[in-house]
């Protein structure tokens, strides 16, 4: 018996998520050297089109790895061993970017916040004022781990171009889902990955980086090489990476990007805001809470809901999966159990959230939690009547 | 006009390399999670495949970067800052080598040899009784950039091992192409990546790790997160990866490894080695010189041929890709201009040995070299006659 390999499953994941097949068929494109004229048009191609939705003129690059891949990119270029830079903590990946800015000899300066709350602008300014030899804030966007979206990131660009700091900011799990005009925010270094509301394969990180950025990657010391940005900007003048890159996903990027194009950015982000308000409504008629308390923060690609108490986790999670075909995440690190996530991203539609909002009321009802699942899909219903 | 970008051509680049229709295909098995059953499956599968071909009961583990990627995971895993390390160097690849040792704040004692020549036991000897406290050899077995293979390096494995030094393998353009039994030649780190003779797609680099090397990485300081081994090897007890994995490459070097263990790792070999013998003997009787003059030392995988004076490098490359459709490329660093290379990997057979050598030897003959195309294809038919 046992199910196949490739059958199909929707993918309410927080990342990897669905791929639209036009995106999975550009993977099969045949082979081709990356230093001849096929791959420097494609190249130039992802290039403008990332540009339209980094929202920013800045220079763009991909590179073959995952997010955190990108993450690493940005700490080994722009801290050097000893220099202090502020890492507001609000959940797992805010730890990690604390990590790499450790790991790389740098000292974070960590604004350690409660989970399920995001970095408010007037606790940076405070830190900053306080510190004083700061070069840079490092932060997260949206909070893969705990649903939360830091909705102060403008006024934070704003004081860290008043100090003179350079603002990193880490959109692996939002760009392109919500709103994030990398130039109009000053943010000099943003970070991507491809599999997540670019609805994209996993397999790249994607990072822009600004003329500031710039100024002080020359000044950085003994940076690693597979990361090394100066080395991209010199392969760039030739519409290259300087090695190799995974092919099918550059073709798969390119055609996801031509996708957001065809749809428009703004649309798209609506339609992402719209989809969570949905998921959002239809768990509380379910009677569940939301992981963060405070609406103006809850993330628009992430969705984190709290476990009622005597339910399982896992029990929950395998009925969606074997009997729905739904796949939807647990909780991260100290979250382990006590938390759903559900990922709205990249092609997620009125369709998605009707069947994933189905198949979560069911399978709670299954383990003995009392709920209506008409509720729960009207509620969500009502966020797609206008 | 212009051609179609997805018209298919004859790939005889030294990587990547041409891809099964099987191996393609794979790519696009829907996406799931990496966290869950099916992607357990599939890192099971890869992991012990991909034992068979490293030779090795050491651990193994897939790295979503370019093969460059996986030599800086052994640099930064393997060189604490302020050691010495051996580095041969004898073209562009292990120059990169030596490179990250001194990025990493190593130090790198180089053995500098003639472009197109081979480093030898004697001489790694001589270096390490010289020196005394150096802490591992870093070494290229086949240069890329010069097509030249290390044959003397299972008696380098024997120094190092009597000396108590870590071997680090740089294989990424000949493993599965030519010999390389991880184990029984002492290496203690074993690179290689997936898109030159395993024939897959680009993105993926795989190393192998022994007991030796893991107790150096306990004590190894200050790792970078993207490529920590220690990381690795707690996610691999999960069967899964520390970040989100390229997974189509993933599903490709999963079919491609099983098209390997079809054919026999052995079997394998021979064909590469039967099919460089031929373009070596074709060029050969079309009056153009092999770069290696050693015969030894000629690779099986990377045929490096000299530009024969009075003929444009440029231009023979243009007829062929654009005539003949096989791309093939030209040299590196102080080589460019100077020798062609054609790549000699992977699904390698009599067919694409004789589509190549006629196309080169059309080419030269229209930029006005004299030379007979019979006699070229005659020389190499003879390797496929018993």
């Amino acid at each position: 018996m046992g199910r196949s390999l490739t059958e199909r499953k929707l993918i309410m994941l927080p990342g990897p998520t669905n791929v639209p097949d036009r995106v999975m068929q550009a993977m099969i494109t045949p082979i081709t050297g990356h230093r001849g004229a096929e791959f420097h048009k494609l190249y130039e191609e992802i290039k403008e089109n990332l540009k339209y939705v980094f929202q920013t003129q800045n220079d763009v690059f991909v590179l073959t790895s995952s997010g955190t891949g990108g993450i690493e990119c940005a700490v080994n270029n722009l801290v050097n061993p000893g220099e202090k830079v502020l890492v507001p903590i609000f959940g797992v990946f805010s730890e990690r970017l604390s990590d790499e800015v450790r790991r790389r000899g740098g000292i974070p300066v960590e604004l350690s916040l409660p989970w399920g709350t995001a970095p408010k602008a007037s606790e940076i300014r405070e830190i900053i004022e306080r510190e004083g030899d700061l070069k840079a804030i490092f932060m997260v966007y949206n909070e893969t781990s705990t649903g939360v979206t830091a909705r102060e990131l403008p006024e934070i660009g704003k004081i860290a171009e008043e100090n003179n700091l350079l603002l990193i900011v880490d959109a692996i799990s939002i760009l392109g889902g919500d709103k994030l005009p990398v130039d109009e925010w000053n943010i000099d270094m943003c970070i991507t990955g491809s599999q997540k509301c670019l609805a994209c394969p996993p397999g790249l990180a994607m990072v822009s980086v600004s003329q500031k950025a710039w100024e002080k990657i020359e000044k950085t010391e003994k940076k690693l090489m597979y990361f090394d940005l100066t080395r991209m900007k010199e392969f760039a003048l030739k519409k290259e990476t300087p090695f190799t890159p995974a092919l099918p996903i550059f073709w798969a990027l390119n055609e996801a990007l031509k996708i957001i194009r065809e749809e428009g950015l703004e649309k798209r982000i609506e339609r992402h805001r719209r989809c969570a308000q949905a998921f959002y409504d239809a768990v509380e008629a379910y009677g569940l809470t939301v992981f963060p308390r405070e609406k103006e923060i809850r993330s628009n690609t992430v969705i984190a809901i709290n476990i009622p108490e005597n339910v399982e986790d896992g029990k929950v999670r395998q009925i969606m999966r074997e009997k729905y075909k739904v796949l939807i995440a647990g909780g991260m690190g100290k979250l382990k159990g006590k938390i759903f996530r559900i990922g709205c991203m990249g092609i997620i539609s009125p369709a998605e959230v009707f069947i994933t909002v189905n198949a979560l009321g069911n399978a709670l009802k299954e383990v003995g939690y009392d709920l209506s699942v008409e509720k729960g899909l009207e509620a969500a219903k009502k966020h797609f009547e206008s």
